[in-house]
């Protein structure tokens, strides 16, 4: 198990906020994470059920637990929260940083079988496996009550981790979420670029391919998704094409899709709906 | 009345967030602002009563509105919030950059008297009179119904701001503001660059030392001060200075100050408080 570096701890509401650095085997190089600690969990009275929240393009770990508003409602549920980064950094793959929309903030949750990415992009394993053993392994947390959310590339994220995971998650949320990478401009271009040119390598990270095959158990949805964002608007998500996925599966899945008159893709349309997210886990991670 | 010009708006709660840029005559520079307006004052049913929000040293118009978890509770509330930026920027004065403490992000809210500040920094003027008298006549607000918070540095701009004019303000509160300026170096180093040697000059923009003079009309404060607060022990605060001098004056000042254990300067502190300072406000701005 590698070491924690603690680099910073902060009282907020009933809990602490952590930030943390390690070196990761997935991705051969020191990542970030926050990690929101309710006072139940701080003074091992009881061990926290744990929500993952996966950013979008251009994020770092610290977009959504400081600009989403979650906190409050956190601490009242005891619920613990992990923010990861959304890629490697600084491992010296030339143009890394160059392009927002791939690389560096832009690891869209594979893992990448490609020159030069694979040896580092491989955030899939680092969250699904690594980041959480790691948690569970350090923290007074409930690794048998465990949700995931995110937002845009990150709600994508979240989708795919849940949905090629049964049973692991309780529960997943995503604010407009990419959720038809196969068929879109985000999604295709990363995919290309990490997975190569073969596209039935690309269906093991999308979300509506994949939801098509899903088997149970029964895993709840909720997705919130804004109709003034500009990149619903010219057609990076594709909402539609994973409802019409799951309806046309006669699966477990229980699917409630939003759609919020005059919201955008922005953190200020992820706040308004925050309260309403924590809520749907809190929920489900609650029950027996 | 110098044109605003829209930089960018959201959709936030049942409200939105606007950012607008203008020119100042005040500080003769371009100045920044956000503001966020709820429904029923963007449809003109019911002028929105008016918080302004003063931030601290390194910050801008952003900090707060993005950081504090305030919107969900105006949005409940149906009051507007705006929050300025902390200084003039770009004004060309040599080193407005290069020390935290000074110059840009560190105005301290006064209006200077000495070179080269005495051009620009005039953030009292600016926020007391040139920037209300341009929110009162642009947007669908109730003038009569204006309260005023901030943090730190921004807390001591709260302070000042509402005991210099009584009556002006339903309520003020703080965030581990400044107390007592002219006594710790948050407040020294800079008035005697902004306003001279003279440190009578000082006593008009330090609340501790107004207070004892204040006459009335009821003014209720509120402070919540963290003990964990670093420069809350290295005595850059002075709280208590503050409650024993409204103390010491018979005069009507409703004072309500928290100590809170374990919590920061940070804005994971303000965050933690701020349901508690917009209902304290929301209060007193409804009260006939």
């Amino acid at each position: 198990m590698p070491s924690l570096e603690l680099v910073s701890k902060n009282r907020c509401f009933r809990g602490e906020v952590h930030k943390y650095t390690h070196f990761s085997t997935s991705t051969q190089c020191k990542m970030t994470f926050n990690i929101f600690l309710p006072d139940t969990a701080l003074s091992q009275k009881e061990k926290a059920p744990v929500l993952y929240f996966l950013s979008g393009l251009t994020c770092t770990e610290d977009n959504m637990i400081t600009k989403a508003g979650a906190l409050p409602y956190l601490s009242e549920e005891g619920i613990a929260l992990v923010t990861p980064d959304t890629s490697p950094r600084g491992v010296d793959i030339g143009g890394e940083d160059s392009d927002w929309e791939l690389g560096a903030s832009a690891s869209f949750y594979v893992d990448a079988t490609q020159e030069p990415w694979k040896a580092n992009y491989n955030m899939y394993s680092y969250v699904q496996n690594e980041l959480q053993q790691l948690i569970n392994a350090t923290f007074f947390v409930d690794s048998s009550r465990v949700s995931i959310f995110g937002h845009s590339m990150g709600g994508h994220g979240a989708l795919v981790l849940s949905v090629r995971n049964p049973g692991h998650y309780k529960s997943v949320s995503a604010f407009a979420p990419i959720c038809h990478p196969t068929h879109s401009n985000w999604g295709r271009k990363q995919f290309t670029a990490y997975l190569g040119e073969d596209v039935k390598e690309w269906a093991k990270y999308d979300a509506t391919e994949l939801v098509k095959l899903y088997e149970g158990p029964t895993l709840p949805i909720l997705i919130d998704q804004g109709d003034a964002d500009r990149f619903y608007s010219s057609k990076q998500l594709l909402t539609s094409h994973f409802v019409v996925a799951v309806e046309a599966n006669d699966c477990p899945i229980k699917l409630e899709s939003n759609m919020r008159p005059g919201y955008d893709h922005s953190y200020w349309f992820v706040q308004t709906f925050i309260k309403d997210h924590v809520a749907f886990h809190a929920k489900h991670l609650r029950s027996e």
